[in-house]
């Protein structure tokens, strides 16, 4: 049975069909209109080509509703409220299952990737911001919205530049304001990847991840945390992250493990996963 | 039916019976020995008296283990590993429902205190130490082991005094190194409830508070948060930690109810809960 994906992000929209998570193929790009209806289109026109598919799974940017199955308070005014999940349901008359990006990669993980069988996790991806999806008791996490683990209040290193405030607009020195692709852009004046592995950014990126883990840690009590994304892509720092965290939680607890993602494309993998729970 | 109740904490142990969770009755004190087996007997002795009871519940101070039914990594060294629910099985041949004290009090508060009808909440305890339990999604958080939150990273306040490390054997200015009562009472030589309210110590101890409510809500998105224990009484501390919570979210969303729990005794509430579910 053909199934299909959709990662919806603020730049970028990718589509794939499969019949198996750990395998999304004819992996297209849509580029992120202005205009919502037009990048609907473009999707809706991908699985007439690529289809028929017997149904949807949707990873979407945040923050989501899920009763209404819409993007909410974006930055992206046309996307504002747009009820995506609907729009691609009155397009394709076909089941779409809808989550939000992090925790459908998650779930990506958990049916194909690196957190296969187990059932308390926590996927954090480290990007142009920085989000992240929980699966507690084979559940997710949700609540009156979902987790925003981004936005998690951090201690400063101290040898934290005294200049540099932060780039979140909302807590200026938060997690995502020290430690997302953009903090390190602005506080380094270079792009993270090119930052060499002996660079006082890698120190301070790890001492700013390794609070994350240990807070989460500490609330959810994980047997893993996988980081991903753009930054944490760096092979040198889940080694920094795990002594970072170590060092911080001074053995009062066992730690969970942390690790990288091992999907290539965990949203893709999830929101084919998601479109299969649809149809049981 | 008869339900029992019995919060087992370092110092003391409470012992209720009563067919409705709102109502503990008969609630009677038993000291912690240093030997188990006499503590007990004691609550067996108890349950001989007021009873006969059809299932207990067994609301433990931690950190337990789920499997063994027992208190692991207590400095109470007697108490290390001693499996309390097979002891409680053993003596009074009925079924015993094991959590941990901050769980059961979550529950307790759940079916019948201020967190009635709510499927997503945190309820946290700050007195001699700070701990909580979570529901979300209608389910307790447990993961490997159970919520530590009490140990969450906290920033320093600003007029926080320097020479103050803060009491936390593991991790000093933690936040139950800077907001427990042993805290308070080390930081101003003076009892909690002996400060006045316009004393700093209830500006400092609604901002380590404030970022306990801040972080579990990015991490968890509650619908509410109930601060309960013997600090969280003072009636002006909730509106101050509301004040606090909303500043350090910055309107980036919508922050959770923090209220103070309803019930006398959650734990025994949630504990006669526990044994009512225990008999289903």
């Amino acid at each position: 049975m053909k199934l299909g994906a959709v990662e919806a992000g603020g730049t970028k929209f990718l589509c794939a069909v499969g019949s198996d998570p750990s395998n999304p193929e004819q992996i297209r790009r849509v580029d992120t209109s202005t205009n919502p209806l037009e990048t609907i289109a473009e999707v809706i026109a991908y699985f007439e080509r690529y289809g028929p598919v017997s149904a949807v799974g949707l990873a979407s940017f945040g923050p989501v509703d899920y009763c209404s199955g819409s993007i909410t308070s974006t930055p992206k005014i046309p996307w504002q409220n747009f009820p995506i999940r609907a729009a691609l349901e009155r397009g394709l008359h076909i089941p779409v299952a809808f989550e939000t990006d992090v925790a459908a990669a998650a779930f990506g993980e958990q049916v194909a990737g690196a957190a296969q069988g187990c059932q308390d996790f926590v996927y954090v991806t480290v990007g142009t911001g920085i989000g992240g999806g929980i699966i507690s008791g084979g559940h997710f996490v949700r609540g009156k919205m979902h987790p925003e683990m981004g936005h998690l209040l951090v201690r400063r290193h101290p040898e934290e530049p005294a200049s540099f405030k932060g780039v979140c607009p909302f807590h200026g020195d938060c997690l995502e304001g020290m430690a997302s692709g953009p903090a390190m852009r602005e506080r380094w004046n270079a792009a993270a990847e090119t930052l060499p592995e002996d660079h006082l950014a890698w120190t301070l990126e790890a001492f700013y991840l390794a609070q994350a883990c240990v807070d989460l840690a500490v609330v959810l009590s994980p047997r893993l945390i996988l980081l991903g994304g753009g930054v944490s892509a760096q092979a040198h720092l889940h080694d920094r992250v795990r002594r970072e965290a170590a060092r911080m939680v001074g053995g009062y607890l066992e730690l969970p493990e942390i690790a990288a993602p091992a999907l290539p494309y965990p949203g893709l993998s999830g929101a084919l996963a998601l479109a299969r729970e649809a149809l049981r």
